[in-house]
């Protein structure tokens, strides 16, 4: 396992699904800011389970926090909150100890660590630990706020159900509270209400849905990555596929830049009004050569369908060597894209304050 | 800058693309390793410039070893090679001293660097410096290939002409030497020529044209990759984004899963013939919960149209802060994906031997 | 701050003296490895204040087990202990809050973090945080003496008062029971009698003392570390400056090399009867380039008298810029030397732990 | 190996004793610097070897710089030097293959490399990459300079010959000029007189002699440095002991605080005329809590004495598993500390310059 994210800004994540609780360690945070612990809640309640159109899983999700604030803000040593496991039903995992569920960790965990892993519920590779990162993005965001750095995230794709896309040239960051406010998170509720459907109809029929999300940051004054390595794009990749089910991520116009002529690509820069350098359209997604450009960072992150479903499916007994049926039981998300969206907001939020903490010893932000 | 990448295997890179000579310095290789610098070059060629379809530069490219291989073999000490420079035409780049090239880093890297960074022919940022990381990647790919990994990756897409696909259950890499012989490396050689066709057509037209690559590796052991923050698609996307130009990593179905249901898209686990666990069809692409499953580990980067193109652009003159005209003068690839097939196999032998190597300390491999 | 440590294992620290709890979170522990708690805990004790010749601050020191142990045994997950603080009396520290204490992190932390800093009991500066390093250290140790692998130290000084020094060519790891299980932990009986009785009459008089530690750490193979960066002394000497108050660390010979000749410094190679390699002698310290010879690794802490004293010291006002006079108030050590034996133990396991993970990949071990 | 250091200055060393050059790669420099390569230069004469009192290898030490300076300053891109090796004599170490010099990495690494490690004339671990590591430095130490922060370092002892110490209260760097300019570099000038005759004798005795170096920085702003695992002395002993023979590194009082009492070694606090706090006294060598204090940072290394000595010495034989005898032939210095002075100089520039520019991200410097 590798739990540590980050250069100067550093987030340890700790947990297991079935575990006694899950959390994390931030490290290299600026001193002296003040964290809304409230405010922090109400972010991870964006991705809690026990919702409609999710697991019924209760999960309460309170951050207890162990260290690194005082008088509510932070201090200089590592801040560590820990939030407590609930309702686990390991019993439901007994029928999988030995056979791997398909698309899951199950099987190369169980090679990985010779048998010794503990699968129930996932382990250490359940969506459980997106309750960590969500606490620790929760607060590189707060951190961030201050500095002018505003970010969001919607619901882009259920399926074949498609919500209007993040405008590339936006500049007003209001939108992201009204995101924040709505579940799901869509620009268009139209499209929601169309994606909720879909997903409903994927749970009748035991299946599940794919989807994707797509995340907007404004604010980032320009120069901050550092390439090649850890230019933007390697960083937030590095922090958006600890986010499980991940299979894609684009920055900017994405994988269609590989269907474009130049011509049609290039984003033509101008002096604004205000005498700022901009760009006249933004398929660049605000990242050129590894760096931010000053314009609205846009990326999309595309999440697999929830691998758990009730239909029967073929696997193997590792243990007899022998074919196996499985009909996944437990509690399972028709849909991990719907809470997906504070991961990814949390996951960005952490690369970005690193990258941004980074950016002061060459004088930017 | 951030030129150092790995963890157990490291790679640093230096250079710049007007500077005396590009270089790479490979730490924590095993030794005892034969490399043989003549297929190292040959790997190089393929990326070499001077071909029809690509920029007139003529680049030499021949590696000279400066460390790290006593009697042909790898000795413990870091491995450092320099590649000279050969053919800059630095006139060209002075007009563009303050009129920052449309969608290339030459903006946010005047910011970053407050004006002292060397933009000459794109400078550090310059794909220059892939000629660096294609001979680090050819060291690696000839240590995997000992031990029974191999490595290829073919032209995918040039705008809207698109190859075949691999076979997502190959098991013989003979293929991949058929795709080292080929220019461009496709698998289907119709669809090569209509490609072909289509980056003359843009260049005539003063245009450049996107592409995609596809990698697949073969013969990688289960279990390797640490999740959640350096599993194997945050490593390997941290290497590739080190490729100018990629826009879009996606990891087996890719972008394509938002859009399915968990009934299309997992894959059954069974066991062959030699009493090994397969999946019957492979749209993991060879990763679950961040770690390889023995299945071919696919992936497909997503390479943006080259932004110098001749056609008249918009940009500003960051001296006088005035609107500026540009016609971007200078030897380009008309679409730099076609010379990319080498790096990204070369990103990935680097990122893979490096898992290789740290699955050792849990005895994988 | 930076509080994380290790390559392959790592060890992150949280907690502040008066805050809730301090805490280690391990990472890259092998899987199954069976951790005996109660052992750990009796390591801890081993550090644990309240004792005679130490502070009179109660601190129970249980470590409570958050993640990373199924059925006692490590399961690949990141293993998370929390041990929380009591008996904290923050009303002492009200005086010290503009007036730095002479040779403590007072001065230095209120810089560094703008009067933000948590300097109660000495924030994350205090030495309360070596109970969750000797907590990290414990779990290191038994997986440790699993591989063949056995350490100890010992307080070797207390200002004039010595105990005899480890033989540099001992065998046998019994001694290291026998000086867990003895307080002070000393070889040479009447010499801890005498280093007791320097200390009450250290405090008796309102002052401190220093001290030293010499460790021991028998069955490391031959051939672990990485030089020059990452060799045994390097990776040793960043985990024992992680103990408050150390101001010097000796390997081998130590500090008396400078005064050596080479006839008189070398160590003669020769094959023992059971065909290995060893040393005549153990001047090197049991290591040579940075790497381990087989040899007994040996190294000495040197660690400054507690500089909280009851004594009056000058210091300033930050707020009034003026001068002050000070008489540190709490309840302090008078010789941390004492408490540091098990500290030296839990840091040296830490990186030998990593060190060997390491090994594994060239085959050592 | 591990031939990489530094968090945001990083530097990459290669190269081998015997092979074409050794060599340093420096990332994360500011950008916009003007670096002196004749000054460079000078430095590196100040370890080059061929001078009285050293060995009689002839080494010229011109550094070839490949990327990183435009017009002779920083410009963003990894700044890579290379410097050639000439005047090896590897026959020599014919007879040395199989039987590994006392002292000496020649055993470990063999272990190690299983016998692939090349180790003619030290290979990797030889002090010749000592000649990378102080163009290193030298870069550094321009860049520290312009920024106010001076450091130099005096050979403290050879055997029993001492040259006077630092006066740990000095403000005026200029005796760093005066040391850079004398051979031996003392204080003292009748204690170097003392010290090469010493060295004189041992050499005609076919011996060698062992020294220490004592290195004091001045200018440093308070509030360096990452506790408690990369604070100042983590991060300064993990660079000085990439310094072949290093066996100890003391700060401030160093070993004596063992014997001190609290009275006696405490630093009273004080506000100088000019408004800034000082302590009275400096036995806390400029750093506290693992942060710097602005007072002088002062540090000693104990460097062992030359392992490659011409009296006859017991070995062994691996290849025929038998005991042997061994003079080292070859050309070696008497006292490998005379030439160490320059590393540690240049090792500690590069620790705090690393250090520095990480400051700036809390606002210090």
């Amino acid at each position: 396992m590798s739990c540590e994210f980050g250069s100067r800004v550093r987030v340890t994540l700790f947990g297991q699904s079935h575990g006694e609780a899950v959390g994390a360690v931030l490290d290299g945070l600026p001193a002296g800011e003040a964290i809304d612990l409230d405010q922090a809640q109400a972010f991870l309640r964006r991705r809690a389970p026990g919702q409609a159109h999710a697991t019924a899983r209760v999960e309460s999700d309170i951050p207890h926090v162990l260290s690194g604030l005082t008088d509510g803000h932070t201090c200089g040593a590592p801040l560590c909150a820990v939030i407590e496991n609930h309702g686990a039903n390991s019993r439901d995992y007994d029928a999988l100890r030995d056979i791997p569920r398909p698309m899951h960790a199950d099987y190369p965990a169980r090679v990985k660590f010779h048998g010794q892993a503990d699968l129930r519920g996932g382990g250490v590779y359940s969506a459980r630990l997106t309750a960590a990162l969500c606490f620790a993005g929760a607060v590189c965001l707060q951190i961030l706020a201050r500095r002018g750095v505003r970010l969001g995230a919607h619901l882009l794709r259920v399926g074949e159900e498609e919500d209007a896309s993040f405008d590339p040239l936006m500049t007003d960051p209001a939108v992201f509270n009204l995101l924040a406010a709505r579940s799901p998170a869509v620009l268009d509720e139209q499209a929601g209400a169309r994606m909720l459907s879909a997903i409903d109809a994927a749970r009748d029929a035991g299946d599940s849905l794919g989807g994707a999300v797509e995340l907007c940051a404004l604010g980032l004054p320009a120069g901050l990555g550092e390439p090649p390595f850890d230019g933007v794009e390697n960083r937030l990749s590095q922090a958006l596929y600890a986010i499980p089910a991940v299979k894609c991520v684009e920055f900017g116009a994405g994988a269609a830049v590989s269907r474009l002529r130049g011509s049609a690509h290039n984003d033509a820069f101008y002096y604004d009004e205000a005498g700022r350098v901009r760009t006249r359209t933004n398929r660049h997604g605000g990242v050129l050569g590894g760096m931010t450009t000053g314009m609205p960072l846009l990326l999309t992150c595309h999440i697999k369908p929830t691998p758990s479903i009730a239909l029967p499916q073929e696997s193997v007994n590792l243990q007899t060597h022998e074919s196996a049926r499985l009909c996944v039981p437990g509690r399972h998300d028709p849909c991990a894209a719907l809470r997906a969206v504070p991961c990814v907001e949390a996951a960005a939020a952490i690369a970005l304050l690193d990258l941004y903490q980074e950016g002061l010893i060459d004088g930017i932000g």
